[in-house]
């Protein structure tokens, strides 16, 4: 059984982010979308917010699973036996810090791989970090956040 | 009557600034210096402080105006009327950040256009992140921040 | 009067370079296509026709005209009476060849600006070096290439 | 059945390609190496010699098949039936480069994917560009292809 | 007499600053490796500590002394009579960094030179900052720490 | 005794190549500027030209030798026991270009060092390429070539 690990903070989630993960949906046989305990501090909504607004989003996709974990995300990939590590590039600044993960995740643990998708054109601006910007500022946000996840913002 | 907001921290401002609003002063009417509210916190200077310098730097341009602003950015130039928002970049690290509040700026607001300038070569060094470095270790910053700004440092 | 050019291969011209165009045609009283006689070895199209596909796209805009030059640049938009470069910015090397050919263009002639405008994030990967090379393929270029141009290909 | 379409020039092979094939072998059901007709101007090796090389390199690995085509990638993997366009990535210029035409092919056929690997840090700096100047030069190209591929050199 | 100021935070000191000032040493007569008092605020480890770690890694290597500095770097050169900066750099993003401050050091003191030194592959995604975070989750750094430095962390 | 090789192109040279090798003279008992055969295609002054240019230039400076060269620039360093490369950068774009240059030389031979001196901001954007094509249309390129170099052009 082929599952991926699609980690992340998703403070709030955003289209970008939804996008990643229903293109590559058929690669594999689960794809667990993991809110890393990393990102709770000084972040807009808790986690389980965050969990629940996926779970909203993802609510007719069997294969997704959205969970919130602690430590290394490769230790948590190993505990659920997932083989890929799943990762959307939208910048330059991305690639850059993506490619140094992944390289030490690698030296870490051999056995499970990095895939990354890139953004498509329409979403390579959208960031969480923004679309708070926005929130704070009491801004628009219902172009950058799926409609399932606007009612927990 | 053509108006820009040039939004950002100016904390302090830097001769790159002055030289990034010399040079397009004549493409606009009207040029607005506008302080942010984001840039308040851990600010060394009170936005007062920051007007107060700028308005004396720029004390023989008419066409230049120096205020603050709370909220989103698309949003006071909305308010003041201004159809572009002019912005510096220096480095490849400018340039993406820009390029996404740019895109975001396009999709909250299509009506108001993002137009850039590079920074002169003697000038793409100089920030005011690294003015403030030296300013605390009590080195001299008088080559980097305009003569008529030095007095409120 | 203010004029500014608008430098390129244009082989063929793109919906990202009519965006460019579009976006920045209020900021100026009229903008001069140059077709560069630099870019005519190993081009697709002939210099003619690549002004005729423009004059076709820009028909209705009065305040456009597209034409030819030989030589420097910046000596192109001294004759012309330009005091304004207008170019588009679609990538990190887009960014850094512009900025080295800004700042050499500075040097030679600081009367002159160079202007910059940021593809929007749908038009981000066009190029007429993809949109050629699709051609040259026989593939499908119709969604790359504004309408009134497609005639000419 | 998941294929996936690794096109490219393999010009020649190298042990950077290898590793990126090697680790997502298991990703799919089936990975066809396809040495692209673009690739065969100024080559040093015949698109025949390359698919040798690459034939003893994984004699094997029953999954990888290894191709030549003509015509654009997207077209070539319809044919064959990829839904899937597996790329490496080295560094942030071949970054930009894969992201505007992985962009450019969704536009042109939404139903395919491309799924990017980064190289492992020893492999980052190895290209077939510079393994081709080091063989003209008469330099040991011994550490940078498999030792498979060794004899056609 | 030749020496160089390695200025850093070394919190904790990686093999990749091991492999940088190795690679370097020939260059100089001595090579002082400065813990910055910037670099203490949110610190894992004392200053202390830091220093402590390295004399024991250098601890065969003559021409290498541990230090600590306050205030500026530029002036702390000065102060111990360092004509050479020495800065070892992994990616873009470094590029783009040390590139501000070399010249901004430049602008502020043309005697003393920045000389830089590209990491190795194998060392060009470990940083400190992952090595904290490694840490912090009680993962494994043995692989990117030098063995004599271990027994403090 | 200290050699570095400075290899390039030279065609022509321009104050910032000076401005690197003058920077770095102090660091070397002898730096060899080496023109490099794989620049001789479709260059516009011959070796020959370019070596007299330099001679020239450098006429002051005992330390200062200036060579061409045949075949792999680390194996030239060999020949004439440079254990040192010198190397310009100014650019995002060389220094991925020069990153993995420097990777391949560090396998190929690791007694040799790749050592990198950042252009100062006024010559950032200075290349023998853009000199070349201002040349090519007859502009002024006083500017960017120093002055005992200009009567060979």
């Amino acid at each position: 059984m082929k599952i991926a690990l699609f980690p992340g903070s998703f403070d709030p989630i955003t289209i970008a982010h939804v996008d990643i993960i229903k293109r590559s949906v058929s690669l594999f046989d689960k794809i667990v979308i993991g809110v890393g305990s990393n990102s709770n501090k000084n972040a807009l909504l808790s986690p389980e917010t965050r969990i629940q607004m996926m779970e909203a989003v993802f609510a007719d996709e069997p294969r997704i699973e959205v969970t919130s974990y602690e430590g290394l995300t490769i230790n948590y990939c190993k505990e659920i036996g997932a083989l890929y590590m799943l990762r959307g590039i939208r910048t330059v600044s991305d690639f850059e810090y993506e490619k140094a993960i992944a390289q030490m995740n690698h030296e870490l643990e051999p056995s499970i791989e990095s895939i990354f998708i890139l953004s498509n054109p329409g979403y390579s601006s959208i960031s969480s970090t923004i679309v708070r910007d926005i929130l704070r500022h009491h801004g628009d946000i219902s172009k950058f956040v799926p409609k399932e996840a606007l009612r927990f913002l």
